[in-house]
C-alpha cells in the first residue's frame, strides 16, 4: 500500500466527509482505482462506519446502453432505496479508458441521465465528495509518466488543508460582497456577469479533493459577452473542445466547438437551464501548475476560471434569489496566464494568474 | 468478448431469472469476472431490466476487518433499503484469491455475518442465482491450466437444461415420498435420516448456475450416524479439510476436522440449528466429472451426496412440518464414486456413483 493513497483517504474520510461511527458510505470506483479502495476501507473500519462498494464498469454500461431502448430507461429505485439511507458518498474517478462510452449514442445517454436524476438529487443531499485515483490512463490523458503523475497528483490533495483554506478566504471575501464580476483574456473572452446577492463559498475540500476554488453562482439572466474556452472537456466519453459561447440576458445565443459540436448541442439543449451559467470558479490551488485534462484538477489551477453551464449551486443562491434549474452542470475552462484579468465591481483583482493578495501582482 | 461468457449471461438471466422489463437487478462481481459482468450488462439491456454493479474486493473487506471493532458491526442499512427494492441478484463467483480473508479474526467474520443476516434474508426474496466465472485462480484451485477449467466451466454450464431437468426428475420422484434415506461411504460414513413429509426438490437452474441436483431437507431430529466429508470447504477465507461429524438424534454431538478445526468450531457454535442437517443433496450434472475445489460444482457431481448443516430449504419443508433456522448454511460433500451406496426405504438407488435409472447400475 503507497503510504500516500492512505494519507489521500484520511483526508477524505476526516477532513472532507467528517465520516462517523455508524455512518453508512457508499464507495463508487472503478477498479484501477483499488489501492485508494483498499485505504478507505481501512480507513472507515477505524471509524466504525459501513461502506458499500460500487463498480464503475464503462465497458458494462457501454454494452448495457448499446443493447436499450432509450425509452425503457426508468429510475433505478433499488439505487435510489440505498441513496436514501446514505450518509456519505465518495466518487473516485480515474478509469482505464476515459473515451469507454464515447460510441454511446446520444439519445441513450440522454435518457440514462434523465433517469438518474433523482439519484443524483439524494446524493447532494448526503456528505459527497468527488475525487480521482492516479492511474496509468490518468497519467496518459495528462501526457505525464505514471510516477510523476500520480506526484502530481498527491501533492495537490495531501497537502495542510487549514492553510490552503485561509488563503482561499481572501478571494471569497472580495466575491461574496461584490456585485460585479468582469473576465477577460486575449481577444476571444469578455464577460460581464452580476453575482449581486449571491453567498460566495471557499471549496476547502467539502465535496471535492483536490479542493482549490472560490466560487458563486451568477444572477441567471445577467450573464453578457462572449466566451472562449481554452481546455478541452470530457461529456459522455466524448472530448468537447474549442467551445465559444455568446451570452445575452444570461442565455446562450450563439454557441460553437471546434471537436464534438453536436455533443455540446446536445447538451446546451438537455433543458432551460442548459443554457444559463450556474456557476463561475476561480482557481486557486497552487500545486496544480500544469494541465492535466482532469477537470477536477484543471478548475482548481491557480491560472484559470471555470464557468458552468447548468444547475446552480445550493449554497451559494440565497432563497429570496433565483435559481438556475438544470439537469445540467457543464464545467468549462478559461486559461487566464496570459493576456487576462477578472474585474470585480470595476476593481482588478488578479491579472496574468496572480491575485491581488499575491506577490509579484502589478497594479497598472 | 468470449462466445461462451454471452451464452453464460443468456442462460443466467433467461433460463435462471426469467428477467423481464423493469425488473431492477443487483450484480455482485469480482473485477476478474468482468467479462461475464458484461455480458450480463448486454443481455440485461436486450431486456430492458434496469442493473447495479457491486464490487466484490476482499482485499478491501479483510482491510476493514482487521481496522473494524467486532461491536461495531450493524447491519448496512443503505445494503438493506436497496435489496428490498431488488427483483434479481446475480452472485457472480470467481475472484482472485480464495485465501484473501483467511487471516480475519473469526469473532469479526461472526459479527460481519450476524450483521448482514437481514440482507440475506431480502436477498432469499428476490429471484436470486449463484454462479462462477471462470479465472485464473479458480483454475489454480481447481489443478487445471485456464483454458481447460473454463472448458469445465462452461461445459457445466452452458448446456440443454430441459434434457438436464427430466433426468434429475428421475431421482426427485424417489425421494419426494421417501421415508428414510440411508449413505453409507467406506467404513467411515453410515447415516441414516428421516425424509418423511418433506418436499423433494429438482435444481434445474433456479438459483444455481451449473445447477444439477435433486435435494430436500431432513427431518431435523432424525439424523443418525457417522459422516466422513471428503472434500474440502471454503469458509470464511479458510480451508476447512476431512470433517467427521456424529449426529445423535438429528443433533451433532461430536466432530473433528484435519484442517482448521477451529474454523468448523466456530460454525457449529453459531446457534441451535448449526449443529442440526438442513439439507441433503444427491449431485446430478455428469458434465461436472472431476473435484475443482468449488463446492457450486463439486456439490454437482454425479458420484456426490452433500449435507449441509444449517439452514433447512424453504421450498423443502411444508408448513406443518419442522423448519431447521440458523444464520449458517454450509455444504460438505461425501464422495460415492467407490464402495458406496444410497438407499431410499430400504432400496439401493445408487451404487459406487451409479443410479438405478442409468447404464450400469448393478443389483446386488
Amino acid at each position: 500500500m503507497d503510504e500516500r493513497a492512505r494519507q489521500h483517504a484520511e483526508i477524505l474520510v476526516d477532513h472532507c466527509a467528517d465520516v462517523q461511527q455508524g455512518d453508512m458510505v457508499e464507495i463508487q470506483a472503478s477498479k484501477q482505482a483499488e489501492d485508494l479502495v483498499v485505504a478507505l476501507y481501512e480507513a472507515l473500519g477505524e471509524r466504525g462506519a459501513r461502506p458499500s462498494l460500487s463498480w464503475s464498469l464503462p465497458r458494462a454500461s457501454r454494452a448495457y446502453a448499446l443493447a436499450m431502448d432509450a425509452e425503457d430507461y426508468e429510475t433505478k429505485t433499488h439505487d435510489l432505496a440505498a441513496m436514501e439511507e446514505t450518509d456519505v458518498v465518495f466518487l473516485v474517478g480515474g478509469a482505464g479508458n476515459a473515451f469507454e462510452t464515447s460510441d454511446v449514442p446520444s439519445e441513450k445517454s440522454q435518457a440514462g441521465s434523465r433517469a438518474h436524476q433523482p439519484i443524483l438529487e439524494g446524493r447532494l443531499g448526503t456528505r459527497w465528495v468527488i475525487t480521482t485515483h492516479p492511474t496509468e490512463a490518468g497519467a496518459q490523458k495528462a501526457e505525464m509518466s505514471t510516477p510523476a503523475y500520480e506526484e502530481f497528483v498527491y501533492d495537490a490533495v495531501n497537502k495542510d488543508w487549514a492553510e490552503q483554506s485561509a488563503f482561499q478566504a481572501q478571494m471569497v471575501e472580495i466575491l461574496d460582497p461584490a456585485e460585479e464580476v468582469r473576465i477577460v483574456s486575449g481577444d476571444a473572452t469578455d464577460v460581464t456577469m452580476s453575482v449581486d446577492g449571491m453567498t460566495a463559498c471557499n471549496d476547502d475540500g467539502d465535496h471535492n479533493m483536490p479542493a482549490g476554488e472560490a466560487f458563486t453562482s451568477p444572477v441567471p439572466d445577467s450573464v453578457e459577452g462572449e466566451v472562449y474556452f481554452d481546455l478541452p472537456l470530457m461529456r459522455r466519453g466524448n472530448e468537447i473542445e474549442g467551445v465559444s459561447l455568446t451570452f445575452e440576458d444570461g442565455e446562450v445565443v450563439d454557441y460553437a466547438a471546434e471537436k464534438n459540436e453536436a455533443v455540446l448541442a446536445s447538451i446546451l439543449d438537455t433543458d432551460d437551464g442548459a443554457r444559463r451559467l450556474g456557476e463561475l470558479g476561480i482557481g486557486m490551488n497552487r500545486a496544480i501548475d500544469q494541465f492535466t485534462n482532469n477537470m477536477l484538477f484543471d478548475e482548481k489551477m491557480g491560472d484559470t476560471v471555470h464557468l458552468a453551464v447548468g444547475a446552480a449551486i445550493d449554497e451559494c443562491v440565497p432563497e429570496d434569489r433565483e435559481f438556475n434549474d438544470s439537469a445540467v452542470h457543464m464545467d468549462m475552462i478559461v486559461d487566464m496566464s496570459e493576456d487576462s484579468f477578472i474585474e470585480v465591481d470595476g476593481d482588478v483583482v488578479q491579472r496574468d494568474g496572480t491575485f491581488r493578495f499575491e506577490d509579484g501582482f502589478e497594479e497598472r
